[in-house]
């Protein structure tokens, strides 16, 4: 394989894994870590079959954090399942360094269902929005790491960060701050980024491009 | 991007997200959303390795509602799954305001295994049941978002509600003011509605017909 | 759309599903309630972090009822899978008929997590196998009613039943009716009827010819 | 079927099985069972909403070794689905031997929350982390199978191991003995070995590379 002459496809550690069987598997973990939100809310242990109706909404009710939470962590996988499907749109080169960071980005995105679960049982503490803020964070220098390594993979295309990441690298330590004073206004503020990055002209600008001089991989 | 000439395709919030990817990304949800209704039914607490073979005999059979709501739940989200697909046969354009209202949608059919298992643990009651309908209610209006979002994407198509909208609309609605006086009507009523959407007629008005002048992306 | 010189397409309750959505979104449930089993085994409650070692290793193998039952629910629904694909891998019509049924069978098999946890957590009784053996039996008549509808898609086409069905609508009553008596006996019967349906011969046989007269959908 | 000039395909337990589906009921399990490991981890009985923050920080920090153990699980279920991925690549024949090894593969892998969620409740004990081992001893013999089978599907091909199989055979059972003694160490061996698979080369050398007497199938 390292023959001269030989195509350079597989050489610089660039493996030949097909981009549709990389996006599939992507594709469904996002979709999977994406429904498995909702598993982690759960009733308050103390409300039950014997509890009478409006005890039971009472506690229906209750929950909201809950529902907060809930509805911030699908919104954010929800647009990073965007971004991520405008950055490999142009993407042509799946090169191992890619593979191992997107790993990286698909294991954190895994997580949020745990830390979603964290905020449901223990409420809106200091430790559990901080906590929160910490993990949004992670996921926003992470997918930075998968652009870096796309990037690389096509020299000579435009290398430019995305209005994701610059928002996303400030906005998510700044709310794990205030989360740390305010722990409401902190999930308050992670669910409004995410309707941020829900506006049309913040999906778009994610878009990647690649330069002329890139060699099409399959 | 907004120069004169260019292809209008990205333009006026469209975006190129791939049909293919998008629709493949809601089956995923669609589909793990259905299976994970089954993980939201419960034995009751007090039957264990101890209890005996007919006292254990006696809770499987105890636990009938919890069947049925998993027969409704399965077949609503089922049914809304062959709309969707319906929908997005005739569809060729996947605008921005399609994906945010599909992703509203898909918020909501992934909630549903919370409301079963409320349904399942606290049983049929008032509080349940109408929470079960207000899920249902807001299921039907989010269906009703994604078409808006669909025909606006198609200027000129045959732009009218399907009778999955029509009935949804108001039987929802109605099935969870039932629900509120006689509980287990009202979760009846929501599982015909199931069955009644099953019917092939009106699967097939569910179909979305684009007009002639609609330029196809990709 | 009932005018004469129409396509036959679309009448006589003959949606125009795609078969690549429909197989996926099969494929898709498959695989996650195969994959949901897991989650319905779990560690009696009674061993802790506190318990020593020996004690969590003790615990780790008096488990093993519920290692078996997961081995004999996951090689079900693994040749189930098999069975579905080779059946729809001849079949050119996905009908409402079709699509109803298989929503069926894949109800039941999303069931089967449950009856899984109902075997690990309540032990080896006979209401729990019998309870085992009914699911099954429900399931073998489900893909029977799938294959009826497929069959009577395709007109003209050689209409015989599988090896699958004969042995499975008879088997599994069996099984049922053993465990009954000596519920271990019944669920090993089970485990060896999945292994009985994984020998080649039985998966091929499985396999659905259409007739010449069978208009291609698609 | 056995007739003489029939075509080869078929014969001999070689089912038409596509690879497609094959590959994508494989890619679904993986990424679903990658998915669900975070299912598994939990906090501590012991802390709740009552806790006060600084309660529940230190629970979220002492559940460390959890978080070590879903970096390992992920990882070497990320690795494992590369290097599917590359097998089955070049992989043109989807035999019935192929199958049946592949599904005890996917049983194995589907196993691995479960055991993650006994490292996760138990701690790192010698029985948790021994148990640990055996599963992923076992899941490096359950792929030697998958690519025996897959070689003796494709007579002529260049049959060699690959250096996973090689280093996993041996250091899946030296990291279980050295788990029976130092816990810890087991499990922080089976994280580096994960990260020795991510290493280009490593993945790179899991390629099998069929001959040329091979017949395509489909």
């Amino acid at each position: 394989m390292q023959g001269a002459g030989a195509p350079a496809v597989g050489d610089n550690g660039a493996m030949t894994l097909g981009k549709g069987r990389f996006e599939s598997f992507s594709d469904g973990v996002f979709a999977i870590a994406i429904t498995l939100l909702i598993l982690e809310i759960h009733l308050p242990p103390t409300v039950s079959r014997a509890s009478g109706s409006s005890a039971q909404a009472k506690a229906l009710l209750e929950i909201w954090p809950a529902y907060l939470v809930y509805v911030a962590s699908f919104a954010t996988i929800g647009i990073m399942w965007l971004n991520h499907h405008a950055l490999f749109d142009a993407a042509q080169r799946i090169t191992h360094g890619v593979i191992v960071a997107n790993l990286v980005l698909l294991g954190l995105i895994s997580f949020l269902p745990f830390t979603t679960e964290v905020l449901g049982r223990l409420g809106l503490t200091q430790a559990t929005v901080v906590y929160y803020g910490l993990t949004m964070t992670a996921i926003a220098f992470a997918y930075l790491g998968v652009q870096i390594q796309v990037i690389a993979a096509h020299p000579g295309s435009a290398q430019k960060l995305t209005r994701w990441n610059i928002v996303g690298m400030t906005a998510y330590p700044l709310a794990t701050v205030v989360g740390f004073f305010v722990p409401l206004l902190g999930v308050v503020l992670i669910a409004l980024l995410a309707v941020f990055y829900a506006l049309p002209r913040n999906v778009r600008v994610a878009r990647f491009t690649p330069g002329p001089n890139v060699d099409a991989v399959r």
